[in-house]
């Protein structure tokens, strides 16, 4: 600690510092927590918090979901991020090739640990669906159709989180037996529908 | 108890003591437990299990489904039924419109609390698994595309499951919001290209 208490930039553990915090205030205070409450609980500057995380879903990602997987690190953010470049008739593929990608990658033990952490019950749930809706579907929303893409990011979402239901968590044997280009092929026309198909008359 | 041990057949809490011993067996032997050893720790005639329920899937959704979603009943079994009977190009609608008419009538808390029973532990998980693939989805198996069937019905489950979770238990607003004809007609063209449409080249 430096005189003023407060944990000096290239402290080695002032970035593991800032992710406690961050867990303690994401539970306590839910996905929009103060990023300098977390900075002050942390014992750092402030600007710290933006060096080590570019911004608060990365911070998420790493502190909440990442602890719930039972990982070091998930790059939900990043990824999220590589999808927003993306043309819109990429998305389906893209974003079925990254979800899969990712969950494939770490082990489906880790989808399902993160899965049952965010549903045990309604205060759990708040901080993951405020990230999801936020975090995740707020960076691809001007990818989407413009007649309410709020409604198909999360349209997308359910296809996403029921795909991974099936393959990582009930592990039914068709589902969980798909190698990633068989999934992308099966599922991305979906998402593909619900990123810019055109929408029902009811639904419009 | 009548002489042998048994509630006899007319018995009022016969129904009641086959639901408890089901739920028990259930949980101790999963889903194929034997339908004999529920008679018998109710002490009732075995056919007096088959005189109150249909099948395995109706017993099921009976002592466990219902009783999960703290509910008197959830006629999951006969809708399966209902939707066997349907034409293959009715799949699509007429599996979301059952669903989704099933879940809101209970009110959407049934679903989570079913939902979040099931997924709790693996050991939880087993007997639900079982009895969507074999309770539910074994009865409209000879309906779907006979490429596959079973990665079909699988790919339905996850995107009912999903779409579930989004509209009753993340409870995201736009999703949480549609009226049961914007569902039908978001979610049936996805159903209906599970069940019956053409598999991609790599996965049939």
């Amino acid at each position: 600690m430096s005189p003023r208490g407060r944990r000096p930039a290239g402290s080695p553990d002032a970035r593991e510092a800032i992710l406690a915090a961050a867990r303690t205030a994401f539970a306590r205070d839910g996905y929009r927590t103060s990023l300098r409450g977390v900075a002050r609980g942390a014992g750092v500057d402030p600007a710290l918090v933006h060096h080590y995380f570019r911004d608060r879903a990365e911070l998420f990602a790493e502190a909440v979901v990442a602890s719930a997987a039972g990982t070091g690190a998930v790059d939900i953010s990043e990824r999220a991020q590589a999808i927003s470049r993306l043309a819109p008739e990429e998305l389906g593929e893209g974003i079925v090739r990254s979800f899969v990608g990712l969950w494939d990658g770490l082990g489906g033990d880790r989808f399902s640990a993160v899965i049952r952490a965010a549903m045990s019950n309604d205060e759990s749930l708040a901080p993951f669906r405020d990230f999801i809706v936020t975090g995740i579907l707020g960076n691809i929303m001007d990818k989407l159709a413009p007649d309410r893409p709020e409604l198909r990011g999360q349209l997308i979402a359910g296809q996403l989180i029921g795909f991974g239901v099936v393959r990582w968590l009930a592990r039914l044997d068709e589902v969980a037996s798909l190698d990633i280009e068989e999934a992308v092929a099966l599922i991305a026309p979906t998402i593909q529908r619900y990123a810019t198909g055109e929408l029902p008359s009811s639904a419009a």
